[in-house]
């Protein structure tokens, strides 16, 4: 009879200890969803508001199917400097491309970027940089364009950190699109960037499913080519996904209008405003780049993700404002293993 | 002590009793996913694809992120005759719109829809049908179209069946779409029709949230409007996701090739080729509308639904066809409550 009580008691001891232990797991992830993120202001705000809407009994609970997330990408959930990592794609692809075009040595845009003359190349302007996006980007299936972006991403590295570029994502922003996922938001990528330069990554990278991405798109057909079909990239652009293009892209793509927006630049601001109308509550998010050492500081006069009329309307609506520098304990996951 | 042990014994065989229940349930889903599908051949080959794509120790298995179906709409999740349910809510609309056009009368192509005059308005073609869509479903917020597709399925009638068109829907699709489900796969629309007019119900009828939406759509533009941003609809053609159009709405919007396609009509056949050439096994549906008493019978001949090279194709490559009068136990959902 001891001997049955004490194993009781040795059972109900077990459970004891399994259950404050569980506990207490589930108390650390609850009190931090956000390791990497430092205590202040903008963590707080975030983890107020997630907590806010997703409670039944909240005046602002919002449900689970209009919980929709939306956050830009270049400058916001990986770097952008010293150009948007497309671009330097789109230049490494016409170096690879240029043998066979010998009349590109003489033609510019592509003389420009042969010869890595920088200022030629800016005074391009927005045509130049369509040409070469051409160039480099169409004439071509959708998987061989796959095949190419895939290439790239595992032999180029990054000028200044010596990487491969998808290491230079944020970490306190993939735990961010984390929790948001963990509290029943359905995340999506808005970005000016093309479509399908991102799709053959940020499944693996971010968490995103292919379909939850918005972008830039050129035109495609299809060609049904004797039962092997295949689609093909034609050289023309179908839409922009920037600046009034980004609600336009939410409301074609997603059907609803986001209750979270995350971004970092004056190409973000039509998504925040088309957010802050929202009915329900909403929360805007801007990255401010303030940590030269360990990534870059610019804003108002930056040629690559300027956030200028965006800073002084997060400041008039009290929006939250990533302070990178004091608000990020690190910046890319790599660090979290030094 | 023997009342105790009567009570425990009541307890256990209440338990016992509960737990067969379930079982049994539980065993009545699992064997019959399809309840409102006859056995058959299409039932079976449904349910033996699901069971060996989804089997981890089978050479076809399919990773969850990988399954993804696509299901046409018209014709296909809801019935689509005499006309397409969208004609006639333009007709409906531009009739309600046409105190406001007196020059209506006089017009073509609105004369014919004002006088009901159905010889005349198939002479009108596409151009004339553009333009009435363009009539009923531009220039308007996105909001303001919403709500008029919103009032207009909430009081429109089929003209045979005398119910709202949303009870058109049909039973053994809803019953599939859920099964997939089930067994994680994410399903999509996509159709011919406008995506804003199958966002306001798809989510709530279909179970298919609204950014799993392909459709066609007409150009928007964003307008900030003072702080009261609204998106709004103009009267020009943006994509249309019909026949060539389907592959390159499926690559646009979700970015992966599908690996169950399901369709009725010769507008799905570019769909289906794009699906049957996936590297994993797939599965091609086509639904054959033989039903007269029931729904609709109608196949080459058809104006509405043309299927006539898809079922050539169908046969040929051994794709699965349903047999409408012959595989459905029941066609809408409110035959369950008869």
């Amino acid at each position: 009879m001891m001997k049955t009580a004490n194993l009781l008691l040795i059972l109900f001891g077990t459970l004891v200890f399994a259950g404050c232990f569980n506990q207490e797991l589930q108390e650390t992830i609850q009190t931090d969803p956000l390791p990497s993120w430092n205590e202040g202001n903008t963590k707080q705000a975030i983890i107020d508001y997630v907590i806010d809407v997703t409670n039944e009994e909240s005046e602002n609970f919002i449900s689970v199917s209009e919980r929709i997330a939306t956050f830009d990408n270049d400058g916001n959930l990986w770097s952008e400097q010293p150009l948007y990592f497309q671009f330097i794609f789109a230049i490494d692809r016409i170096k690879s491309l240029a043998s066979g075009h010998p009349e590109w040595k003489n033609q510019q845009p592509y003389k420009a970027v042969l010869e890595d003359d920088q200022g030629e190349l800016l005074k391009q302007g927005m045509h130049g940089l369509l040409e070469l996006v051409m160039a480099s980007h169409a004439d071509m299936t959708t998987a061989e364009f796959e095949a190419v972006v895939k290439d790239w991403l595992a032999t180029a590295r990054h000028p200044r950190f010596d990487r491969p570029f998808t290491d230079l994502v944020y970490q306190p922003m993939l735990e961010l699109l984390q929790y948001l996922r963990d509290n029943d938001f359905k995340t999506f990528i808005v970005s000016g960037g093309g479509i399908e330069f991102m799709r053959p990554w940020v499944e693996k990278v971010y968490g995103i499913p292919t379909d939850q991405v918005v972008g830039s798109t050129i035109k495609t057909v299809f060609d049904y080519n004797n039962g092997n079909p295949v689609i093909k990239r034609l050289p023309e652009m179908d839409f922009i996904d920037d600046k009034e293009g980004k609600p336009v892209g939410i409301h074609k793509y997603i059907g609803k209008k986001p209750v979270f927006a995350s971004g970092n630049s004056d190409g973000d601001l039509q998504m925040m405003q088309w957010t802050a109308s929202n009915k329900y509550k909403s929360f805007i998010l801007y990255l401010h780049h303030t940590d030269a050492d360990r990534e870059w500081a610019y804003d108002r006069e930056s040629h690559i993700g300027r956030l200028d009329k965006g800073l002084d309307e997060a400041k008039e609506n009290d929006w939250s404002i990533i302070d990178m520098a004091k608000d990020w304990k690190l910046i890319y996951p790599h660090e979290l293993t030094k």
